[in-house]
C-alpha cells in the first residue's frame, strides 16, 4: 500500500450562516465569519489516494489523471466562485472547511480508479485546516 | 538605512468590475474575477519601513508598534469583509492587489513614525504579488 | 470522524542538559544543544482535535475556540520564555520536541470540549518535528 | 509511541521508462515524464521513526543521528545524480516517486536503532508527494 | 509605478559543463553539478513587470496574461526537458541559473506590453537563487 | 549585474536589553523580548552579491564558495548560541535583527570575493525581517 497525495489550490468566499438562526445567533456562532457580504480564501485542497503499484508504470495511480479528475471534478466548479451561492453540491450546506472535505470527499470517492481515496485535506488558512477520512 | 518588514495577512472577498463597463465587457477583460457573486483570497501584505538605528533601541522601528499601527489602520478594517462593499477607502475602487496596495499605501505613509514607508506588497495568491513604492 | 487542526507559533529558548550526568556526558549526548548559555527556535505547534460534525455549525470544534484555549493553556506560557526556566509545567524536564510535544497533550487533552485531542504536533526547525498522539 | 521526523532534500534527475513498452507506449504513459534526456526535481525526503521516549535524554532516537544516517545510506547517493543510470539499488527500477519510497524504505529499515521506521514520504514537486509506510 | 509579480515553475535538468574545460577541470570548477549524466531541480521563476496603472482596469498588466506569455514563450520550452540538450535558446550556454535568468530576459522583454520587465528572479532550490534586472 | 542570493539558517537565543538603562525601562521598551532568560528564533539569514558573469563558469560568485564562507564566517560563530554571552562580534551591541545584520555586514564585506555583497536580509521570525545594504 501506498499513497499519494495530489495538492490544488482554489479562491472563493464564502459566508458562516445558519438560516434556522437569527442574525444575532449567527453573529454569536460565527462571529466575522458571518459577515454578511461575506469573505475569501486561498483554499488549498490535498487529495491523498492509497492503492497498490502498478508493477508496469510504478504508479498507484497517474498524478496527470488524479490532476485532472479533481480540476474537472472540483476545483472548476469551486474556484473564483462564492461557495454559498454558485455551487451545486454546497447548496444548502454551512460551507465550512469540515464541510466542504466532505462534500469533495463524497464528490472523488467514486471518481477515483487504480486506488482508494484515503483522505480529504482542507486548508482555509496557513493556520486552520482540516481533514476527513471517510470515516 | 535599514530596511524592517512586517508580514500580516488577512481573508477577504471582491469582484473585478468596472461599472462604467457593461457585463459583457466586464467578463472579458476580468474574466473569472468578475463572478458577479464574487470570490476570494488570504491576502499577505508586507509593509517594509527604511530608517536609520535608533542607538539606545537598537530599532528602526518597534516592530510590535508596527504591527499595531497595521493591524488598526488596515487589517480590522479589510480583514474577513468584501472588500468591494465593507471597506471605507476602497469605496469606488476597483479592488486589484495594485489597487490594493496602493490605498494602504495612502493610509501608512502619515502613521509611521521613526521611519519612512518604504513599500507595501500585496501577495494575492502564491503566484500573484504587486509591489508599490509610492512612485 | 474529521480532524480539524490549529496551527500556532512561538519563540522560545532552551538547552538539552540532564542534571544526573557530568557536562562531559551532556556534551556528547547533545552536542551543540547543550551549549550552557542555551539557544533557542521558533517553534510551530500544531493541534488535531477529532470528532463529529455539530450539525447546526457545521464545526467539529469552533476553531476561534481551539485558538484561544491553546493560546491561553499554552502559547501564553512558552513564548518569548527559556523552556528550563520558565515554565512551570517543564520543570524537571529536559526540553527536547518529544518532551514539549507531551507536556502540551497532558495540558490540552482536557480542556479540548466537542472533540478529542487527536495529536500534537512541534516542528523545532524547518528539518525536525516530532508527534505525539497520546499512545 | 512518539513520531520523530526528519526532513531533507535533494536533487536529481530522471526519466520514467519502461523498457518492456515502445517508445510510443512509453510516451503515452509517461507523458513529458518520458522525454528522452530526462528532467530533474528538488525532492523533499521526510523519514519518520516511531518509538517509546529514552528517560536519559528526552529523545526517541538522536535526530543528529538519524540525519547522518539518511545522509549516508541514501541522500549521498541520490543527490545530484541521474537516478535511471547512477544509483545502484534504483537499478531496473521505474524511478517515480513510489518506487523510490520504496527503495529507500527497503534501505533504512535496518539502519534505525531505538525505534522503528514508520513512514517514507517523497515530495517530487510542490503539488505532487507519496508516502509509503511498509504495508 | 507599480511592480507586478507572477511566479511560474518548472522542472528539468542539467548539466554544468565548460566544453572548453577538461573533464577534470569541469569537475574541479562545478563539483558534483558536472556529474556527466546531470541531475534536476524544482525552478521557480518570478517575473517582475514594473508600469503605470490603467484607470478602467487597475491593473499595470493583466495577470492571466503575463501568465501566458511566460507559459508559451518561457515554460513549455524548459519544462521537463534536459536544458543543456532540449532548449534552443540556451544552446551553447552553460545552465547555470545566472544564464537562465538573462536568457528569459532576453525572451520576455519584447513580448510584455502595458509594462516594462523589471526583474527575473531564478531560484533553483530553496537555498540558492539569482535574480537579473538587465543592467 | 546579476544579483546571487545564498539563504542559510540557524538557530539561536538573545534578549534585548540596554544596560545602560534600568530593568523597568527595558521591560517597558522591549517588552517580552526583554525576558531575563531570553528567548530564541530559527534565524533565516540571506545574502546577496551583485557581480559581472565569468564566461568560463557562468557563474557571478561560486555558491559552494559562498556557502561555505557564510558558514565559517557567521554561521558557526551563532548556530546554537546565545547571542548576548556567545558571540565576540556581537559583544556590546544589542542583538536586535537590525543590529545583527549589520554585523554580518561588516564581517563578510571584506570576505566575499568576484563580486560586491549586496544585502543581508535577516528573518528573525515568518512575520519579522529586516534587510541592510550598507547604506
Amino acid at each position: 500500500m501506498t499513497y499519494v497525495t495530489r495538492r490544488e489550490t482554489f479562491s472563493a468566499s464564502h459566508r458562516l450562516y445558519n438560516p434556522a438562526f437569527s442574525d444575532a445567533k449567527n453573529a454569536e456562532l460565527f462571529d466575522k465569519c458571518s459577515n454578511p457580504n461575506g469573505h475569501g480564501h486561498n483554499y488549498v485542497l490535498e487529495v491523498t489516494v492509497a492503492g497498490e503499484l502498478n508493477k508496469d508504470s510504478g504508479y498507484v495511480v497517474d498524478l496527470k489523471d488524479l490532476k485532472q479528475i479533481i480540476r474537472k471534478e472540483v476545483i472548476e466548479k469551486v474556484d473564483h466562485k462564492h461557495l454559498n451561492h454558485d455551487v451545486d453540491f454546497l447548496k444548502g450546506v454551512i460551507p465550512t472547511a469540515e464541510n466542504i472535505a466532505r462534500a469533495f470527499w463524497s464528490i472523488l470517492q467514486n471518481k477515483i480508479h487504480g486506488g482508494k481515496l484515503h483522505s480529504i485535506r482542507v486548508r482555509e488558512t496557513e493556520n486552520n485546516s482540516v481533514e476527513y477520512r471517510g470515516e
